[in-house]
């Protein structure tokens, strides 16, 4: 299976199959940013990114805002945003209410969230597992019926805070639950920042028996530096091209304890890019974008590529349209 | 080849064949950051660095003063250090005056310096690459009876800021070159940062055929965030196990522009160990002695799993002895 999907991986791209970023710098980002940003800053960081290359951008959460106050405009967003052709806008979207508010926002996609680890799921959305599930089945058929993608977010896919290591097996149950619900794509969340791509290898062997890679996401945090080998593994040896990530590595703070971003767009972007894999999205019109928050978050942006491109950049950083 | 190699690292190590960390923060990460330090910071980050369970210290350079001013007082550092039973305390020697220098310093081990392009070579240590192993030939017939090892390091063995991609053959050829004048063990600088594993691993492919890899280092700077994938890489498919890095992630400076540091001794340790490698050097060791540095150098680390760390280490850090 490895090989097979490493020779695939190593074949001409047509620009259907080139990497996807989703970009989720606005939602999974700034939501574990310290500071709450502006309206303006956020449609104005939204359409920097919609003219950096990137495939799809996760614009915010339909929470409430209580819960979670740094995406309480989420709706606001959306409203003021310029939609660029070729991009897809998505939402997070935790209940029938949230859906009700994407759908009002005309999202092209909506994620739902689910985690491995039952104890996780319990934590962070109050619910098992199996009742996440019945939680979405009527979101997902709403969706359907508006022809609106879903994708489906599984946490912890190979470490728990709670549970410690979590098998492949319990990955690939969910997984298998999610999509007979009909959702469109899998996100495979390594939540702790912890995997080496050895473990990666273990769930993408079990996975990719049943799941054909173009379904599947790789989203992973950089807490200890391992996303880039992380996301290399499952390109070049097994197939993925959509990645989840973040621009400018925001969403850990690099003065916060225990930070825990996103791996940065830019790095990813980089890293594929000279490993031989076709990338649209552009370093440079990413960490513009990502430069303009730094006054806005209060500190330096994380990622590596950001340090050595920004020297480049005019001080007054402008995004420039990606051809 | 590689599937001989990986076979093997996924064995069980014997204590003999652990990671062999090569800590060359005191050297490769002093000698580029702006601030110099004093003699007694130095000799105090040595002798933490002595206890954190790193196989090998690069303790400075016996260059002239004028030339990197960091390194002017090597001879006295040696002088004051604290040597510790099990660990090799080494340096590097660009000339015979050098030698002098670090025979009287009584080191373990002596480094010398070519490169794998010769427009590299002539613009650091100006000649050529055949002038430098003429220079090199006294320098180890004079070690060798004195019974210090050499290292031979051969910088830019994938990209040259000068002439662009290398090939690996070109890499070879200095390989071998260095290795007929009795040279111990060989460090594989890539010193633009620019590898990604595809990279690495059509050289190692290359030396593999040719050189055991127990003679093989391999030194990689984080510029583009690329370090850890292509140390895990090095490790898991072609059983390299000796790694260059430097504590704390030092020699790059977050904020100076295409800082381009050593990658993180603490960032490889934990990557190796929790990847299944067995990994002496203690992260928690290593991010105390690298913190005590940061007011001298003047900005964070710069490594990921310091961040996570620093939360949980007393404010006064102390470095404990790693059994």
């Amino acid at each position: 299976m490895a090989e097979r999907a490493m020779t695939e991986s190593k074949g001409n791209w047509s620009p259907l199959i080139d990497i996807r970023i989703v970009e989720v710098g606005p939602r999974d980002g700034l939501q574990h940013e310290p500071a709450v940003l502006s309206i303006e800053d956020k449609v104005s960081f939204v359409n920097d990114l919609s003219r950096s290359g990137v495939a799809e951008i996760e614009v915010g959460s339909f929470v409430s805002p209580r819960a979670v106050p740094q995406m309480a405009d989420t709706d606001q967003v959306f409203a003021r945003i310029d939609r660029r052709l070729g991009v897809l806008y998505s939402a997070l979207v935790p209940n029938e209410r949230g859906w009700e508010r994407a759908e009002a926002s005309r999202v092209d996609k909506i994620a739902l969230f689910t985690a491995a680890s039952d104890r996780f799921t319990q934590r962070n959305i109050n619910c098992t597992i199996g009742e996440s599930m019945q939680r979405f089945r009527p979101i997902v058929s709403a969706a359907k019926r508006r022809g609106v993608m879903v994708r489906g977010y599984i946490s912890t896919v190979t470490h728990c805070p709670f549970e410690g290591p979590v098998p492949p097996s319990q990955v690939l149950d969910v997984a298998k639950r999610l999509l007979d619900l009909g959702i469109d794509e899998l996100s495979l969340g390594e939540t702790m920042g912890m995997a080496a791509p050895t473990h990666i290898k273990r769930l993408l062997d079990e996975l990719l028996r049943h799941i054909p890679a173009a379904m599947l996401s790789l989203h992973v945090h950089d807490t200890y530096g391992l996303g880039i080998a992380n996301v290399l593994t499952a390109w070049a040896e097994y197939g993925l091209r959509t990645f989840d990530t973040s621009a400018g590595g925001l969403g850990g703070c690099p003065f916060a304890p225990g930070a825990a971003g996103n791996v940065a767009t830019e790095d990813v972007a980089y890293a594929l890019r000279i490993a031989g894999a076709a990338v649209t999205a552009d370093e440079r019109a990413v960490v513009a974008a990502a430069l303009k928050l730094e006054p806005v978050v209060g500190h330096p942006l994380a990622s590596r590529v950001s340090r050595v491109l920004r020297k480049d950049l005019p001080s007054d950083v402008r995004c420039e349209v990606v051809p």
